[in-house]
């Protein structure tokens, strides 16, 4: 049995106790409240704490004994610290933490002499530009990505124990270890922020009427940007060799971008680009998922006016949404084939409704 | 009277053609078929002209005579020819453009010695990563910016046609020269896509479990990577002067990243992405006005458990965004004042709703 079989029958009855209460900390708490788990909420500042609480996240007050579970959701440059006194604090517990970086914080616990063996590391992929209590949600985590970081000497009931946090903040337990961890969320996390600040910082100073022209596709390359620097600093630092071996990379397309442009390299530049859509399409669908692949429905329509825009109009009434369209207009016939591309997913119920409405439809 | 003063005054009758039903053309027919204004539709493939006109962005029947604005919304390459081919077929139309780069399409036709008494560029600042008719929308200029860049020698009657066009389509005309366009658009659009399409490059080929981590962040950033590479291409060529030098200081912030990671400064880390925050917070709101400023409503709340929950569901009852809070607990008080900072906007809301239930608050 492994451990994944294992974390999907041991539950998680509590109580914990959630170390930070920012926007992750207390999106935790939100999200085990309503399983009615009981949760304790305390945070170096007890008026943050006491917001967490008073949003509905847990109890202010300490835990009475061992809780089962404790999570370190503090900044990055504390983890090692907080961790450790947890595992001291509490000999029962098991211990995770939500940092953005696994390896760092791991180095400086082994270097202490630590006993890892109730700690289980662990990772949300989930976050906002904004932050603290205020800003949490109940439903942060849903459908999310949440890396669980084992150690070999991790016990199997902490595995559990923190898959099992990870089903019920309603997240997909993705297990790594933490070098392949901490490459990835460089990959997936880290360079996007620093290129989203880079971008970002263009545009200070700017004249408005410059900004004016902002449309949506600036706001979405730069949201990430208003994440605080305080917070971002401690995690490009921590993760510094797998960031700084990717954004040397990224350097490496910048030159070749400004070469082909100096160069009037339309061809080149358009490789740029190519990549980039391929790495776009790369990105898993929102639930984790791989994004949804399109199959084409074939419907006869008759070459009369308005015949088009008929089927546009059952098309959405099926609710559902056409990816793309071609026309075969054959001269020898009185209609024309029209190709819908639409998700495969949904191929089936829109033949169903096309046919009630009379259409000659093949998928 | 100025040209803005008069713009107001002066309706667009219509009829309309529009050159080219992608995205950008199709939503301009549909938001003047809102407004029954007359349109006719046509593209280099009369399929998609059908398909434009299926969809309610008009009639792809060819105008009978000339049409009072011609708009020309086909790819970056062919505007000039474009352009010049509706300034000679209609004598008498007013001519526009929509396309990202202004000043490479008039340097063409000055070349060949076009009269652009009758043409007005223009530009809005929206789009989407798909493309053609099939993703057009009949809002989708409400509330945005749409550049309007007229020439000493436009006429009057032009410059009031075309920003007709752009009230009717829910459009802010935000009127500048070509010079000032190009490298404002350089700023807010061409180098965000470029940023956006190398950082999905590195995505393209990772593992699939290093992909499961994507969160919202690498999305959002990435999402306009996915546009169109052959489109994309020309704009970067045609608007490369200012593109490059933009690029060309992104490649330097990059260098004093890797330099700063290299050796382990923080406080240098720190200080570009502070830059970022900045530039994220000028860009400004939704519908072209600044972002929102805040503004702090103080509240006396009771110091017994329960009192702050109840705030903070009535400030949700009141349908008000929390942005911040502190607290100051008065050891002296029975009670502590609680700083809210909402949108200046719902102040006087907020403070009306909390009155009646109770609270005591002032602004």
């Amino acid at each position: 049995m492994t451990s994944e079989q294992v974390s999907t029958q041991v539950g998680l009855d509590g109580p914990v106790l959630i170390v930070g209460c920012g926007l992750i900390g207390t999106s935790i708490g939100l999200a085990l409240r309503a399983h009615d788990v009981t949760v304790h909420l305390r945070d170096a500042d007890p008026t943050v704490a006491h917001i967490a609480a008073s949003r509905g996240a847990g109890s202010d007050d300490p835990p009475g004994a061992d809780p089962e579970l404790v999570v370190i959701a503090t900044p990055p440059d504390s983890l090692a610290d907080e961790i450790a006194r947890a595992l001291g604090d509490y000999p029962e517990s098991t211990v995770t933490d939500v940092g953005s970086v696994k390896a760092e914080p791991v180095r400086q616990l082994l270097d202490r002499g630590v006993d890892l063996r109730r700690y289980v590391g662990s990772h949300p992929m989930a976050g906002s530009e904004r932050s603290g209590p205020l800003a949490a949600s109940v439903d942060m985590f849903e459908g999310r990505s949440w890396a669980v970081v084992r150690r070999a000497e991790s016990t199997a009931d902490s595995v559990a124990v923190v898959s099992a946090l990870v089903a019920l903040c309603g997240a997909v337990a993705v297990p790594m270890d933490s070098v392949e961890h901490d490459r990835a969320v460089a990959l997936v996390s880290h360079v996007p922020h620093v290129a989203a600040a880079l971008v970002a910082r263009r545009l200070a100073g700017a004249p408005p009427r410059t900004l004016a022209l902002s449309g949506p596709g600036v706001r979405d390359v730069t949201r990430i940007a208003a994440g605080k620097p305080v917070l971002w600093r401690q995690i490009l630092i921590a993760n510094r060799d797998a960031v700084t071996e990717l954004v040397a990379e990224l350097r490496g397309d910048v030159d070749d971008l400004l070469d082909a442009l100096i160069s009037v390299d339309g061809e080149r530049v358009e490789a740029l680009l190519v990549g980039g859509v391929a790495g776009a399409a790369a990105i898993p669908g929102k639930h984790g998922g791989p994004s949804s692949p399109l199959d084409a429905v074939t419907v006869a329509v008759p070459d009369t006016p308005g015949a088009l825009a008929e089927l546009f109009t059952d098309v959405g009434a099926a609710g559902v949404n056409i990816e793309d369209v071609r026309i075969d207009h054959d001269p020898a016939r009185a209609f024309g084939l029209v190709d819908l591309d639409v998700a495969a997913s949904v191929v089936g119920e829109l033949v169903v409704a096309l046919t009630a409405r009379g259409w000659s439809v093949h998928a």
